[in-house]
């Protein structure tokens, strides 16, 4: 039997005091304000046991993770339709590259990537009636938690200064690939990114992709074999140009936001999410990364 | 209990009737020789249980397999200093593209593709007295069985026709990334390529990948945090540019090569390899890539 | 002497009975209604004596010639400081390609190409007051000709889909490169595009970069040095990735664009401009391409 | 009339003294040897008269100049058939890039890059008896100076560096661009780059460039139209990925080589070289660059 509670309390102890907290991302001005000593971490295991330490109650922006989140509400609503739309391999380049799309005729690589999760956000706001609210009561739902919201402020602040992402957008729209103004969909998107959570609140959330498609309340949000496939695409494609490392040096499926969270989980095993805002130069949080290293090495659990 | 048994013979069944069973690598001519209405398929589980059906004795041009176990002498010659001279990214490019190399300064994305393996080679040829014989001695050591050789046609006709891994080459040298002589380093890699094994053969080694790094003798050859990296590197890299699509579609790491050979494994649970000669336009076996699928729906076995 | 006319009579002659004549870009609707059958050519020598055959007098949406028009006015208005904006170097891809502006950190590679001029409009919307008005007003005094006017429906067509455009202004302005709101920029820049001349007009036009600056009524707009650096640029970066081609086969400083028109002149000698809707496959007039061959071809004249 | 030779005294005084001198090539050992307060300069006129300046008679490797050279007698021996095999594009990159080849499915984008001028070496490996003996005739015959020879220490030093041209060669013949072996090719391709002269003996050679194909003695080596051909190439492909930036400086046709040569010329009217071995970051001679720079300013010479 693992003592999580003392793992966590040992790895929140031993990353504090790391010199090189990262560098907060200074492009969304609401994420800059952000004390840099913050660390929480969270862990729901199978037992929907809760172990934690740090600031694991404290809210921050999800960003990209929202982009696991998405894609899942897809596949209910279109199921393996989304497919021709968007592909699952990794990308190899940084998270706001464009080129790839390109060779790829309009074919973003993947889904967790922002060409890839702007085609995403383009369906939803055509299956939707109310993207906005039908996607955060989506949320909700599943977390089973009904004050997770948006935080409009850096939802404004994105739509400002997300200049790559409208040309990301408009490169799409070229190919024929995104059906709706780009205006509606980037407002959408960056509404989604600007999710506010704490690690605990995540982990109730992303428990499902560790049981099988249900959420803590055992209501199924997606199958088992859609379950098994969004595992795969995070292993493959949740850290940007680091994925491979993250796999190498963790083990786990996970996803990861410029926000400083970071998610993963092993498949009846455990959730566990983290949150420091300091980023490494892959975008990636750095005490997270540390802190999720060293779980797997002190519990010799991962899917490998 | 899983009746693995029944389980192969019903995907041999299926697979061999299939229309469509790929096309044959032809830039090798001995390769292209074969019948392409080859299929075969091994499993050995965790108790060292054989399951077969097809051609699974018949021995085919492992090539790109190797890569995993040229990997695995150097992790155990030299340790972790292997990742100065090679990465651990996926590199979303065609098995032979040279320019991701570039871009990185001559360190290839990960040990899986072919620049990367020929570093590989490198380090053996710098580690090892006789390259050829105790890389050879160290594979048929882990199989325990020491009929396995090297097909010397094979490696011969690499030789002449391998131009692209002589331009690789030349350019890691060029970035300094190669200590030896350009001709020696590929005299190892393509014999190290031309290795002939069967489906049989293969779990047989590739066991010590599902078996925390001990073989079926309980020799280990690797720790296990060597053996999970090992493992995650194939799921994030082991299929060239449909590596995303495998961990989608099977869930298990794995390593193919154009000789129509794939190998898998579940870790703690089993090993299984498939050959068959025709491949899909990615390069991987096309009729194995249909059996793995198979074989994980059927078994709901998968690391997700 | 050369007998320009009867040089024109024949090559009109020659070209209208070619059976390929190219395609017509059906991207924007208003250039698509146009006849394919179409094609004229008119040349003004040193001493302002007219030479014409086929349609010269007909209108047509001279696109991206516009673009060396652009920079003219930019040139006179803040000189040289513009280099810091947009570099001179051939960029060897199509002419709507995103991925070489990224990889010069947002600065374009030339200021024909589409990222290029947006970079130039940019600029004229910071200096101009009235920008759509001064503009057509500096190109109506060169040519002394104020019947010349924008096509307001052709701009408002490329507005509705010119989606590659507004990707790369907004990746323009992800790097800093763009300083005035996207929308107004390109709708700057979608007028200046539109604007439509008749081969006899751009001559009267382009009469300026034969004439060390000066326009028909010897009036300087740029001095001489500012026209050889244009003509420089037209040369190597005139015709997207056909410029080597064009300067191979016609040996003149040159710009075309994709609704059919191309402009073209001998320093000192001669100025021409030939019209033909169909586009070979590289987006230059087919018909025009050929008529410039024959006319260096058998007047000898070239700048090399 | 202008005076020559009082220009290129005050452009050697001028470029003497300037700080910056750029930096020698330091991979080929016997270029790094070299003083780097060297300059020279040299010009002869369409009579024949020549003037100069400096080091002006000193020899030096003339490298990439020569591949004007073997283009030249390839287009003498084939014709226009060699460009099914290399086209005439710039290429926008760095003189040793690979990506471009690739892309272009082994055609290399223009003769005047490694990848190219290895074809053309390939050509006349094909075409000649005992190619380097029959190559060096070539350039003494047009130049009438028969100690011009080979640097055998040179080439030698090349051959054992140039890991990158073998990469090129490997690469053009795993796409079956070379007829040759890549061993033979490389050593007529390292010989030919190795040549010695001085600014005195190149302008000799290429005075034909300016004087429609024929030598000093009056016998035609090349066509008008090859002449023309080839000095477009030079103008847009002759200074690596600074061509464009020449053409706009410069505004003549011309070739640089690492050695710190830079050859040019204005049709009809003179041809001129320099040398200087301290390159810019962009493999060019620094000081060559701004005594032409300073040649065609004072002079108000050039092809636009």
């Amino acid at each position: 039997m693992i003592d999580f509670q003392s793992i966590l309390t040992s790895i929140n102890e031993a990353v504090i005091h790391e010199k090189d907290k990262g560098k907060i991302a200074d492009y969304i001005p609401e994420l800059a304000k952000i004390d840099i000593n913050n660390f929480g971490i969270h862990l729901i295991d199978s037992q929907q046991e809760n172990y934690a330490a740090g600031n694991s109650d404290e809210q921050f922006s999800i960003q990209s993770i929202s982009k696991v989140l998405s894609l899942s509400m897809v596949l209910g609503l279109i199921g393996e339709k989304v497919w021709k739309r968007v592909d699952v391999e990794p990308s190899g380049d940084p998270f706001n590259h464009l080129s790839l799309l390109e060779l790829e005729n309009g074919i973003p690589r993947n889904p967790l990537i922002n060409p890839g999760a702007i085609v995403i956000a383009d369906i939803l706001v055509s299956q939707l009636e109310n993207p906005k609210e039908e996607f955060l009561a989506f949320v909700q739902n599943i977390a089973n938690d009904y004050t997770i919201d948006y935080d409009k402020e850096v939802a404004k602040s994105e739509k400002r200064t997300g200049f790559m992402n409208f040309a990301a957008a408009n490169l799409l729209k070229s190919y024929d690939n995104l059906n709706n103004d780009v205006d509606v969909v980037l407002d959408f998107y960056f509404h989604q990114c600007s999710l506010s959570m704490s690690c605990a609140q995540l982990t109730h959330i992303f428990y499902m992709f560790m049981n099988h498609g249900k959420c803590r309340r055992n209501k199924a949000y997606l199958t088992l074999s859609q379950v098994k496939r969004i595992n795969a695409i995070m292993l493959t494609c949740g850290f940007y140009d680091e994925a491979g490392e993250f796999a190498f040096e963790v083990g786990l499926p996970g996803k990861s936001g410029v926000g400083g969270g970071i998610v993963a989980l092993l498949p009846n095993k455990f959730c566990v999410a983290t949150w420091s805002p300091g980023l490494n130069p892959k975008g990636n949080s750095k005490l997270g990364m540390l802190a999720l290293e060293k779980l797997t090495t002190q519990t010799e659990l991962s899917i490998f």
